[in-house]
């Protein structure tokens, strides 16, 4: 946690759009954007400039929120949309380009520290995030901490319906297939926004809810945060996902859940997080 | 990690026996073993005189590996045949009888802990230990510690078949309905040593592996471990296992799976690595 002279920036890195941003000191933030460049190079020159924009006293730490899959070990962010930046070594170039510390982790894991630290999920010591969107991602969120294992968590590919429908991943009735704007489009033929037979949602619930208790079984976090664009179905999923989440879940505590509370701001917080809190 | 002047001592209290024992220097230990006595009060004396017997330099630390289920706020082991045990602060009366720190956990998670220390998980940074016996037990270790959460882990009620067969703890298509020892005997009327249809163990190892490949998507362990009885079926098990945890497993690095190394002895290694590891 040592934040040396310079500020702490934040660099959220979409497949449309970058924001750079730094605390305000007032609990918000002032922030830049801009389109996200297809080629690396200019996009890490954006980065810079708008960093050094808005921190002219110099910058100590840098974390980064980027789309996945990542590099780790490398650096490198590999934005399925964006082949102008795989295989760019965007940590180790923005390190030498602002001579800072700099820290990366994927959207997802991201979004799971803001929610955590300044979220719906504050304080809680073991925190799960899952984000239903095009795809189902997580993070895993201990004492302050994402947790990666050997690779990077990947809760969307649990396996909650054996012999369910086929998951792009290789796999069959992962979340993902069942439930995510993909996987509901290719079973009932209609974009997520355009679904309102109830007894759809239902059955999104009772899959995220075997989910979460499976998660509650191995983990048992305090609480599970649910991000992504399904969230504005309000009681709709969140009623039916409780009920069953209460019932599925045995011997454990069942956790407390509850929707993203930080919206499309969750990437930057959780990057400016990542700066001021992961370990050395 | 502080061992102040005294000896470290193991404690593993089972529904049969306890055994008291410490390292004797050469990779190996000494110990003592008793029947465990119906009275909570008789066997608190019980191990006392042997902790004393075996370190008569005197106690720094004791690690207890006790029959859960156990109450870790108040140090209460309940195991389910021993009800005279049920309610004595056994973690307190320790403490003050022999002047240490007393640390306690239950068998599955010390389990756990010894194969990471010792046995055939060494050194994963983070391991899924599984026990199939009677019921199905876990234990998570993430960098030598064992996760808790917010009560305890209890991976073997993960719903790894929705509408499968009941379980005891009240859902449904939990492995430990499908798997365990009780699971297996109410669903084909035979003990588990008495079947030997290899299709049951195939059957069996694709609930595991299921089980297996959703604990990866959710820590990305780089080891599992299973122990319990059934890993003396060897090959006709762990063969199946691992081809359906390699299909099941995608996106993320399929853990190695490997037998447990210590048999008998995990109880009282994983009281032992407790205390010896275990953050004060």
């Amino acid at each position: 946690m040592e934040q040396g002279g310079g500020a702490t920036i934040g660099v959220d890195i979409g497949g449309t759009r970058i924001r750079v941003g730094r605390r305000d000191g007032d609990g918000g933030f002032v922030a830049e954007r801009t389109l996200t460049p297809p080629d690396a190079t200019d996009g890490a020159r954006a980065i810079v400039a708008m960093a050094r924009a808005i921190a002219t006293e110099g910058i100590a730490r840098v974390g980064i929120s980027a789309a996945g899959p990542l590099d780790f070990a490398r650096g490198i962010t590999n934005p399925l949309n964006l082949p102008g930046w795989h295989g760019f070594p965007l940590v180790g170039e923005l390190a030498r380009q602002l001579d800072a510390r700099v820290f990366m982790d994927n959207d997802a894991n991201c979004a799971a520290l803001a929610e955590w630290r300044e979220g719906a999920g504050r304080g809680a010591a073991t925190l799960v995030y899952y984000t239903i969107s095009t795809g189902v991602g997580s993070g895993v969120i201990i004492d302050g901490q994402v947790h990666h294992g050997s690779h990077d968590t990947e809760g969307g590919h649990q396996i909650v319906w054996p012999d369910g429908p086929a998951c792009p991943c290789g796999s069959r009735g992962c979340l993902e297939a069942i439930i995510s704007g993909t996987g509901l489009r290719a079973r009932f033929g209609k974009p997520a926004e355009e679904l309102d037979d109830p007894a759809i949602w239902e059955e999104v619930a009772k899959y995220m809810a075997i989910g979460i208790a499976n998660t509650a079984a191995l983990l048992c976090p305090e609480i599970v945060v649910i991000g992504g664009g399904v969230i504005a179905r309000g009681e709709q999923l969140f009623g039916p996902l409780r009920r069953y989440a209460a019932e599925f879940t045995r011997l454990v505590p069942v956790p407390t859940i509850v929707p993203a509370g930080l919206g499309q701001d969750s990437g930057l917080i959780g990057a400016l997080v990542l700066a001021e809190t992961q370990r050395d």
